[in-house]
């Protein structure tokens, strides 16, 4: 606790989850803006685009024909990055140069890489969605990761929506990767989570929540089962987590109340954030829990099962925060307070959005 | 070792200085590329510019005009991150609670940010400008280090080039960060220097540097004091570091030889990657080496002073390589092999730049 005034003076706040710092200069919010502005897109209208692969109907390059699908539609990602083969086998051999061997660690890699189409329609996102359609969506989720999780000791689902994230289909959809190995990520969190838990005894996520709930200052939508908050330790702008009020180690344990209101909650905050710059706002989002494969024979009590909503943008619909130099180099920095960010997303409405008439 | 064919299949290698993995996928180059196009810039052409408040001459927006300078010029951030400030005075009391102290942790961050003008005239960039006056730029980055290190204890000097950097000026320059913290990134690259020293009573970076010029396969450019190379952990497609071929901790260590040695090979390097696809190549570049204020007193033989050079371009000039999704959720990926960036890299020329008829 500090007797700083934390909207003013710059200081750095500290990320449990990562045990890593951000620095925050609020301050800095007042400074002119002189450089790469991102061309303005309008939402893709067109529902449906005969030569886009990912639409139903359509023969993707490889030749396989998409079927006429209704709700969602999962394949195989045409280049992964991971897949199965087969290594040389080889003899064990002891190796006599330990300092090598610390300077040039190698593993091979094995995976397996889905992309899911959300809806049909191209012209649509999950917050323009129906709510039950996303409830779709997050079934595949589960039925996807349950399959997975049996070969793999880790699934990552994640979206980039929006060019600006390196999206290179408009169509909405999502990717799934699993690997055999456990990402830095993912062992970073585990290892501070676990360290909390032997520490307090409590789970670290469910702790942060009760305070946060509590504050009030950093939530921005809430319902039944699920809150949305600014991290006190967010890296970009309007970066969100959103976390079950209940203890949750996986996403397969989510109970039908749960997705039904996991759906709920997802459209409401997506509404808020296309109505923040009235655009298609741009994102990265994923979900973290307890790994799988051979760690689900393992305690996992420590881990909170979360969604990371990590959008770019800082000041309008075509200026973004740029993660370079400093925040490369040394460590993340923000101008805009999580305080601030989560005071204005929940000021803006959560079911009317800025391109569709209320009904 | 192993004996996995890792030009062709996909495999995680890690990087000893932070402590984490990469996954590197090489048979992906294949895919096709649908997504952002950045707009193609030609280089600044603009010798002077009367609006620029980087440029001689010039009065800034707060009011100040600047000297009508001949080689480097230096000034505070007109909005600094991090500056000087009393905090309030305040009894340390203890606190009833030790969860909530663990989530959320603050502290003051004080500190000093400065610009510092390569040159004055706007059209350069250090891979045009003359090697002599390169070597003006080294020597006053370490004059500002020496001044700096004996109040702060980390000193991040770090250029961001290009508007895809986020760079908002044209204007050859960089910028010095310094503050009273240690940053994540110096942070973890110290303690993970101390463990391999103390394990195996070598230099990291220097053993590592002894492998690599046996090896010659990631090494792109040298000279009598210095080697660039693409390290065998590399995340951005071309990224590559930049090392001394003797033990040094700190820039401020840096002899004569070194110096001009160091202008000599920045230059050769910088105009490898303005050839790479024949345009002003944007990064992020900045410097790593033992931390000063009160850690000058502290052991530091760990260390090993290093330039880092992150350039996100992957295909062309308009290209980049997106870090989103998998990447910021779970662990950096890469299409592009460490080898054959250095391959490509090294066989481009280190004199003759391709926009400069040669003499
Ligand atoms: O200080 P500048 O050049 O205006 O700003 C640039 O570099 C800073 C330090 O890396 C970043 O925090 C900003 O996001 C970036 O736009
Ligand atoms: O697989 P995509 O959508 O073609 O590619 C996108 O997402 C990947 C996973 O985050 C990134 O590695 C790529 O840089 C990005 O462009």
């Amino acid at each position: 606790s500090t007797s700083l005034d934390l909207d003013e003076f710059p200081h750095t706040r500290y990320n449990p989850l990562k045990d890593e710092w951000v620095l925050v200069s609020p301050h800095r919010m007042k400074r002119p803006w002189k450089g790469q502005v991102e061309a303005s897109k309008n939402p893709n209208s067109l529902r449906f685009d005969p030569t886009n692969p990912l639409c139903p109907n359509v023969t993707r390059p490889n030749g396989q024909t998409n079927p006429d699908y209704k709700e969602t539609f999962v394949f195989d990602n045409d280049f992964p990055a991971l897949f199965e083969y087969s290594e040389p086998t080889e003899e064990p051999k002891s190796s006599n140069d330990p300092i090598g061997d610390d300077l040039f660690k190698v593993q091979a890699a094995k995976g397996s890489c889905k992309v899911m189409c959300f809806h049909p329609y191209s012209d649509l996102t999950l917050s323009t969605m129906k709510q039950n359609d996303i409830v779709n969506v997050i079934k595949k989720w589960i039925e996807m990761y349950k399959d997975l999780s049996t070969k793999y000791n880790w699934v990552q689902i994640f979206e980039n929506k929006g060019e600006i994230m390196g999206c290179s289909n408009p169509h909405p959809h999502c990717q799934v990767w699993a690997s055999n190995f456990i990402p830095n990520e993912i062992n970073r969190e585990g290892k501070n989570q676990f360290e909390f838990y032997k520490k307090h005894g409590k789970v670290m996520l469910v702790e942060y929540l009760n305070r946060e709930l509590a504050s009030k200052e950093r939530i921005v939508v809430q319902n039944d089962s699920w809150v949305v908050l600014v991290p006190y330790w967010a890296v970009w702008p309007y970066e969100t987590i959103l976390l079950p009020k209940r203890h949750v180690t996986r996403i397969d344990l989510l109970n039908e109340k749960e997705i039904e209101l996991l759906a709920e909650i997802m459209k409401k905050l997506l509404i808020k954030y296309d109505n923040l710059f009235k655009c298609t706002f741009p994102y990265t989002m994923g979900f973290h829990f307890a790994p799988c494969g051979k760690y689900l024979d393992e305690p996992q009590e420590h881990w909170q099962f979360y969604a990371s909503y990590l959008p770019p943008l800082l000041r309008s619909a075509s200026v973004k925060k740029f993660m370079v130099g400093y925040e490369l180099l040394a460590q993340p920095q923000r101008d805009l307070t999580p305080e601030k960010a989560a005071a204005q997303l929940r000021e803006l409405s959560d079911s009317v959005h800025y391109l569709i008439q209320s009904d």
